[in-house]
């Protein structure tokens, strides 16, 4: 398994339907069928990343998910984080205090700080989540959208539009007294 | 399991034994009891460093593993490598082109080039990547220097020495007629 996995492309995926979109929010169910990934798992994503506090959650039958904060406030750093956690990239096992030649009893000066390879680790490990955190939800939507024509957008909104609507009158329906 | 793996912190360890000596072969065997590591672990390593052209293997009963270039020429980024191969911190799904407006069948526009979500997940690889190339072997060899103590070198040393003549003790004796 990578270690940054396929829970947050498809987060993010499902996320860039959220940026620009302040009025239509969109259940994870919506968000998962319209970026064309598996909705149970899109399910379990979502309470991360609102528990994280980049989305937020509006009951009702036009609820559904928000963003919880501006585009260009919401790093992917953010978002490995929400749902990773922020796991290590190397777990140092204190492999120093070992050596033979200190029969088990390693003295004091091998074992204080953090060992000199651990730190190499964690270097590469910032350096990744530097860059991680230097790239926003808000930069990949400009971006996408220099280069999406418009009918992408225009047909986009009309998916969920339908399925907005869908969902109200499935519910006036239900609310009709002869059915 | 973490991202950069235990094989590869037992390695480095190991091979910061191997930094400075050129005339004494060990085995991964010797390397990992010296260090307090599983041989059996480090003899699945050490074929792979050589593989790699990070150690060079001698023959013989005086034989076993020497760095194959100078300490301050191997980095960490050559020992993950070796031991991981060059995997990837993210595996790209291509779920772009699964948009349920595309109804199967992506526009070029959609799937063109490297999608911009991978392309920021390479960028922190690259990150990750470049940290650990700038570090080698040989500033950690050299770092450790300036901290331990003489006593831990010749203990190092003694302890070397003494496995060597042991072996060769050994080997002696299983030639003498009457053993």
């Amino acid at each position: 398994m990578a270690y940054i996995t396929s829970s947050v492309e498809y987060a993010i995926h499902c996320l860039l339907f959220l940026v620009n979109n302040e009025d239509k929010p969109l259940s994870s169910k919506d968000l998962a069928e319209l970026q064309g990934v598996s909705p149970s798992f899109m399910a379990k994503i979502f309470p991360k990343l609102e528990k994280a506090g980049l989305v937020v959650a509006q009951e009702g039958v036009r609820g559904g998910y928000l963003l919880a904060k501006p585009a260009h406030k919401i790093s992917f750093l953010d978002i490995v984080n929400a749902i990773e956690g922020e796991k290590p990239l190397f777990e140092c096992q204190e492999v120093r205090g070992k050596c033979a030649v200190f029969n088990n009893a390693p003295p004091d000066w091998a074992t204080n700080g953090v060992c000199a390879v651990h730190a190499v680790m964690l270097q590469a490990e910032k350096a990744m989540r530097d860059a991680l955190g230097a790239h926003t939800l808000g930069d990949i939507a400009d971006r996408f959208g220099r280069y999406a024509p418009d009918v992408f957008f225009s047909d986009v909104n009309g998916w969920i539009n339908e399925r907005i609507e869908g969902r109200t009158a499935k519910m006036r329906k239900s609310k009709t007294p002869n059915n």
